[in-house]
């Protein structure tokens, strides 16, 4: 993997990509002055969201209109390359890598200063509650109309 | 994998298994109702923490007679296979799979009601201050007497 | 306030207080290498469910048997007196304050070392989902039979 | 207190007032589907920093050239008037209320639609290590130059 591949790189190109720029803050800080490892996949999951609304599937508007209860994940994989300090300004990319029947891909990677810091994919399943207990999850197919609008 | 391990089959015979029995917090939980992903990843450093030091080796003293600053990650991977709710007793399972010159891999495993709910492992690297530049961080060889003491 | 009260002094004689010993983990910690604020008001938090646990009414069965949401807070209020640092063993010990008609006050402290590290006090609201709109909350009353278990 | 403010109201007439915009993220919501309560104070220390940094003083900047440690908390409030969920567009508005010798009032309000959803005030410290013992913190007076910036 190219560790240095400029902000401006498309990671898949022909699919939509959603970057996202913050600071790092403190509290994303552990005590030796770097990003907690866990927060980063916090913002994997935030910037999921950001990539669905930014083709106007906003996930709030998914779970009313498909009755589904989240897209909980199955596998995540995540390397990390350089570490990121309190008021660094990072930039996370999102798109996504492949749709199963049931599943899709979300890939991701997170860039600082224009270099390759973190590198990640999630494997989420869209799934509803069971009609028979509530507390049981259950998978369904992904409809069409939201694979479309990524093309 | 099996998913149904029973809770005392042992992942790594012969090896020291660290295991930590919390209940699930209202705040590990998402709106779904179930642990958001993340906050298992902030299990397995936590239980890591408590392997080191159920072999004597306090990560505090570590930090403070090696003079590393701790050992951030450079890949973690994470398998799940139940959700857990709020309330739900879970036991989260580590122990060291490997040992490297200067990393380390340390495998995870989460049960709940005796089944596996979530697999995962972390490679962590042991690091220290570059003495030329503070803010950057040195691999180092991990010091024999540590790996000798999980033997 | 007694900065210095032993770990037995008791908060609120004749009440139940709740007690939870745990060690504070590298994630709780920002690169000051001290708890993180907010980490605190989650074991408040945390704790609070524990209370409530300890005199036989966890919460998800309160929520199942009542039809509440949870005890979203309206107040809260910390003193902090002294730092705590990763490894630090903690004491949380949480108690009811005081019982309104659909409010509750719960007191927290947390000590270090037998000696007052955080002081605080949440004011939690009994709420229900609103019948006519599922996304608007209201206030309840607490049931006598809760009131009646701290007793 | 007013529980309608339009967002254009200046809590602090004639002094600086940073305003950050986000929306609530899945992983800042609890199973009642409403923002977990702590999750706001570590927004209150996140725009703490923006307001910082929006007069010149970045706080890693004040970390280097003043040799503190951070602004640690001694008290914080917060009352809630509404609760907020995901997807929510919020606004975070931060502003000083007075500077003491050594402590720092930073008053923070959270909108929610123009309405006044958490309100909140922390007590900061400056402080240094002491020179003697690392790992103590010594309050030191908050340099004229830094309240100057704020005038």
């Amino acid at each position: 993997m190219n560790r240095s591949l400029p902000k401006s790189a498309d990671p898949m190109p022909g699919h939509p990509v959603y970057r996202y720029e913050r600071q790092v803050e403190w509290g994303d800080c552990d005590p030796a002055g770097i990003v907690f490892y866990p927060r980063y996949l916090a913002m994997f999951d935030a910037n999921t969201a950001g990539l669905f609304a930014s083709v106007g599937l906003p996930i709030p508007e998914l779970i009313r209109k498909h009755g589904i209860v989240g897209m909980p994940l199955v596998d995540v994989q995540a390397k990390f390359y350089r570490p990121s300090r309190f008021g660094d300004c990072i930039t996370i990319e999102s798109w996504i890598e492949e749709w199963g029947r049931a599943k899709v891909i979300v890939g991701h990677r997170i860039l600082r200063d224009e270099q390759l810091a973190v590198q990640g994919r999630e494997i989420r399943v869209w799934v509803a509650s069971d009609p028979e207990e509530e507390t049981r999850m259950q998978a369904r197919p992904i409809p069409q109309e939201v694979i479309d609008r990524f093309r």
